[in-house]
């Protein structure tokens, strides 16, 4: 793996601490003020970190007594120069306190990173779920 | 705009014409022999242009007398070195023969490009709509 690879999978293993904690600050952290993302549920697009702060926030504060195991599966990671992508399957499973399962889904996850002043950021993120032709509702 | 975002751009009219005129081969000849795609629709992920490209054809051979004018909103394009990123949106239009708008669907589009060998090929499509929370079906 060259460096700025190693960079992108830290990146992706400091995200899923961040969730883990539910560390709003450490989770900002990783994106471009700018930043454009797809998310799989609720709206077209946000745009910029303001709304996707506050919009991670929401989510974080929805979580009472629950915390957010998140796991990488066949993640594909590349980059050149100042530029690179990563791409897989990330399963988000809520647990009890207790450590009980609560629930889980699986997204498709698409990440941007950009290095500017010398330091990567995630400038676009697209997560989805593929809907079935006919019901239109997300596959699972 | 540099000279690797020209290229990006193109590549996107040249998706675009592939699309209405239904030609496979313009179309499949966009993509890296090893692309991964997240499609909106049907399945999880698409490994490999062979699948990708039968998918295409199914999709073109479904047209039967409809042709499809591809528009895009709000894409950004951006490249470094050997990489490139474009996102925005996608306006799917299906036309009849004499030019009567049938059918219309919006797709958040996200491409990463690389130059291999000296060429440009897709070697990550993601295509989604996103989700409404409650319903888990897609929002229009």
């Amino acid at each position: 793996m060259n460096d700025s690879r190693e960079v992108i999978a830290g990146m992706l293993e400091r995200y899923k601490v961040a969730c883990f904690s539910k560390d709003i600050d450490a989770f900002a952290e990783l994106y471009d003020a700018n930043v454009r993302i797809f998310d799989a549920w609720g709206d077209w697009s946000c745009e910029g970190l303001g709304p996707w702060r506050k919009s991670a926030k929401a989510w974080f504060d929805s979580l009472a007594n629950e915390r957010v195991l998140v796991v990488a599966e066949r993640m594909e990671i590349s980059a050149s120069g100042d530029f690179g992508v990563a791409h897989g399957f990330m399963v988000y499973t809520a647990v009890s306190e207790s450590g009980a399962e609560l629930r889980s889904t699986r997204n498709r996850f698409t990440w941007t990173v950009e290095k500017r002043s010398g330091t990567w950021k995630v400038v676009h993120e697209h997560t989805s779920l593929p809907l079935d032709l006919k019901t239109k509702t997300a596959l699972r």
